[in-house]
């Protein structure tokens, strides 16, 4: 990707483009529940947009992953809930990492406009 | 953290807290020049965000890099030239996935307003 092509001034080749889906993008459908979407996999590294519309995770259970997340909300709100009882509410800007095995549920999301979610997956190191 | 406390309701232990910075926070000092800020850094992967304004790279020389990126524009509004000429301009929403040794640079950033990135970087697998 970072030949030079040999002969032709640089500004030629310039483009102005737009090559990877906006994480803003509204959700096609919007009655198909809460939306998860890999951006990226690279490695052991997993980007995932969610769009969530006053989704919550499933009243009983938790998630419990066998990866660190570090989630951010990108617009919207929501909560999430530890396993321990503390609860955090998210709002565009604010960020949590989410060690393996740490169980979480996210328990309210803004059930009037949707809510971003951008959550990076990747390996735990002990 | 994911150890219940015995004979405590988990509502009571419920509390409400935003315990990291949000990434929308405005610098303190916008004289200081670009501002790059280490959110997270767990095994190999390492979280910062970048506030410029107006702030470009260096006119001569490439970012060269051992690891890669995943770059997200938060707020704001940049445009990332590469070696091979190819030019992006990212807004809000817009993100780019940088390779290991993908030479780039950064050659506008939104003069008016201040522009948040978020960088993600991880080891590069072949």
């Amino acid at each position: 990707m970072d030949d030079v092509v040999k002969g032709v001034p640089a500004v030629w080749l310039r483009t102005l483009s737009k090559p990877m889906k906006n994480l803003f993008t509204p959700v096609s459908d919007k009655d198909a529940g809460e939306v998860f979407e890999k951006i990226l996999e690279v490695g052991g590294v997993r980007i995932e947009r969610i769009v969530s519309h006053g989704h919550t995770s499933p009243a009983s259970g938790w998630y419990d992953q066998d990866e660190d997340e570090w989630v951010l909300v990108l617009r919207g709100s929501g909560k999430i809930l530890f396993r321990d009882g503390s609860e955090h509410l998210l709002s565009a800007g604010d960020h949590l990492h989410i060690s393996a095995h740490q169980k979480h549920k996210v328990t309210w999301t803004d059930p009037v406009a949707p809510t971003f979610w951008l959550a990076v997956f990747f390996p735990h190191s002990a």
